[in-house]
């Protein structure tokens, strides 16, 4: 398989640790995001969407993170990213939605871009602007998780899920961002948590072939 | 089951189109929210996220409209929202996501009041910055569409999928904000097809039961 990526973005860093979870040897190419190369024609030809990460396995090109991590559970169902039961996979899925709906898409660099080039925000009003979504979708996950007796070591138990690989990247950008997460005390454990495992380590930014 | 939910909310309005397509009968339970409803302690208590939709399906609670269209096909699983093979349920996923994530989180009602009462945008700014992220990722998906021979009058072949209850809110969005579409003739054709279809047609907010 290969995975179009670039190290800093989180929807790729997911990818990176679904894969190292399941085992998966990938071969990476670096979309240089900041240098726009996901604009260019050739990669647009790849991926209409303009968008990393993209996973292409033979004929299938695919992209949006999360439907490539239900893609690989289904390909390569060992380990599983999901539990068994509806109830338990609509948790999971429903955990990594409230990140990728409602964080994620609003601090993406395109969107932080659009707020300094196009509404003419200043640094500041950019930086307040990344805080005030992470704080609000991370209250919302932090309520979740603290509230339901099938959190464990993990999301969901004590087995890395879908979840979990949604979650570490998105506090990953918050600490880079200097988000305060001291309100956040069961997202802050989970997530020391499974960077502490072999395959999130394996799967971190600076880890990736295209690191600076 | 009962729903909760808004008629105008287009996360609301996939949920309804799948039970609709399913046949599934369900309890509408409106919660406001021009009128702040989901903030309410009693609605936080059901779902600390403080959004809608919600399923509540016995004991299960799901959040996150994504979420609970997975769930509904995996326990009731006919007449699928899913192909059955892999590359094809990825094709599906990643066109839903590719409005689920890039479109729909930018234009919800707590970012557009966040856009004029947090940083002072006027309605016409509001507008511009609605139309923008319409247009950029509605472009993104009528590529997609257009150049995949698996595009048929839906989606992904003749039979609606999860990508349909997601496209047909968006447009339904996107023509309530007088965004231009003429140059997404694809997603313009398979909404049109849905819309006639009499489970889309029953989901439609203006036949919900807290419509206006």
């Amino acid at each position: 398989m290969e995975l179009y990526g670039y190290f800093r973005s989180s929807a790729s860093y997911r990818v990176r640790i679904a894969l190292a979870l399941k085992g998966l040897p990938v071969t990476h190419h670096a979309v240089h995001l900041v240098r726009g190369e996901q604009e260019a024609a050739a990669y647009r030809a790849l991926n209409p969407s303009g968008l990393v990460p993209l996973l292409v396995d033979g004929d299938e090109r695919i992209g949006q993170s999360l439907a490539i991590l239900e893609y690989l559970d289904e390909v390569h169902p060992v380990p599983p990213l999901l539990p068994a039961d509806p109830g338990g996979r609509a948790r999971v899925r429903s955990l990594a939605l409230d990140i990728a709906c409602e964080i994620h898409p609003l601090n993406n660099l395109r969107v932080l871009r659009h707020l300094t080039q196009g509404l003419g925000l200043d640094e500041a009003a950019k930086l307040a602007w990344y805080r005030h979504w992470v704080a609000l979708g991370l209250a919302a996950v932090e309520a979740r998780l603290a509230g339901d007796a099938r959190t464990g070591r993990c999301c969901h138990g004590d087995q890395p899920t879908l979840a979990d690989a949604v979650l570490v990247p998105q506090v990953f950008n918050a600490e880079r961002f200097d988000c305060p997460l001291d309100a956040m005390p069961t997202v802050r454990r989970i997530a020391a948590h499974c960077r502490a495992l072999p395959a999130f380590e394996a799967a971190h930014p600076s880890n990736c072939p295209d690191a600076a």
